[in-house]
């Protein structure tokens, strides 16, 4: 009995992160209004650049039970609002004790996690690099280079996502460049 | 509060699979005697070559609670035993039904799946590709290749892992050279 029930695969480009065969979710800037700092950088730029893509990723059709596994790439493009890098919307998982994997494939950035408690932590983000998002952290990834920042990232199936609580109360610390150099700073416009 | 809990990070080289930070589980060919069809051959390779290296993979330290994502990479070295190309022992998961995802970072090969009701799958790795082994299905990766087959994998982190079932009773299936070329047959020490 070979081959009766169907097979999930993939191609994800090892270099930018892109399928030939599947679709990708895209986010472009004006889907993030409120979630740079500088308001009105945000708003020169979603209209003097038609709408830059900040990000895309692949969303797969797998079972959402809790035997099983999401995965897929994560592309963040290489720009700036107001010298704060283009990032990811970043979420919680509804199922916050869940954790997920997030594998660099190319590029240079950030993930950035907090959670409910108001811990926070980052970790670097290069080729090669995994970084372990443990259950009941919001993440973020940020590209603070000039290349896409592609990641591969895995998760329980079911954990569901979060996006609103980040939408409302913002993340507690934002990366910005100064000197030329990202810095770490505590977001002003934190509720 | 920053950086109060421990990250988990871990550097995977995108080419070799190797990390230069983490200690790999090593498997060398006389760990698998009884698992490839050619017990001659196995003998033969074992004593002549001493014992040489088939595959190595990384198991990180990592809270194993269903909340929690285990994750690494694995390399299966080329070669072949009698015909029968170097592979992973495979096994089930312990927790049956929890899945997995490998992405191929570099090599070419196959993940070879069976499920305890006599199901089986196979499918391709080359790099770029993602396999999803579902929930309930035993697997295997198999070099057909001169090179390293690298992948990284992810699953659930309390899954378990059942070795024994198939060093009992094997694999249904087997993947062998013909003609310079790879054939799946039926395996003859099959239970
Ligand atoms: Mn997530
Ligand atoms: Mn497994």
């Amino acid at each position: 009995m070979a081959l009766n029930t169907e097979s999930v695969v993939a191609d994800f480009n090892l270099l930018t992160g892109l399928s030939k065969s599947k679709e990708s979710t895209k986010r472009n800037l004006s889907r993030m209004k409120g979630m740079f700092h500088d308001d009105l950088s945000f708003d020169e730029l979603v209209n003097s650049e038609s709408d830059p893509l900040v990000y895309e990723f692949y969303e797969l059709d797998i079972p959402q039970t809790a035997g099983d596994i999401l995965f897929g790439t994560s592309i963040v493009y290489p720009g700036k609002v107001g010298g704060e890098y283009f990032m990811t919307k970043g979420h919680f998982h509804t199922i916050l004790e869940t954790g997920e994997v997030y594998y660099c494939l190319s590029g240079d950035g950030y993930m950035l996690m907090e959670n409910p408690e108001g811990d926070w932590k980052i970790e670097k983000f290069e080729p090669g690099q995994a970084v372990y998002v443990p259950p009941r952290y919001a993440h973020r990834s940020i590209n603070i280079g000039e290349q896409p920042l592609v990641t591969f990232f895995a998760f329980r199936a079911d954990a569901g996502h979060d996006y609103g609580t980040i939408e409302t109360k913002g993340y507690r610390k934002l990366v910005i460049e100064k000197d030329g150099k990202p810095e770490v700073i505590d977001n002003p416009k934190w509720k």
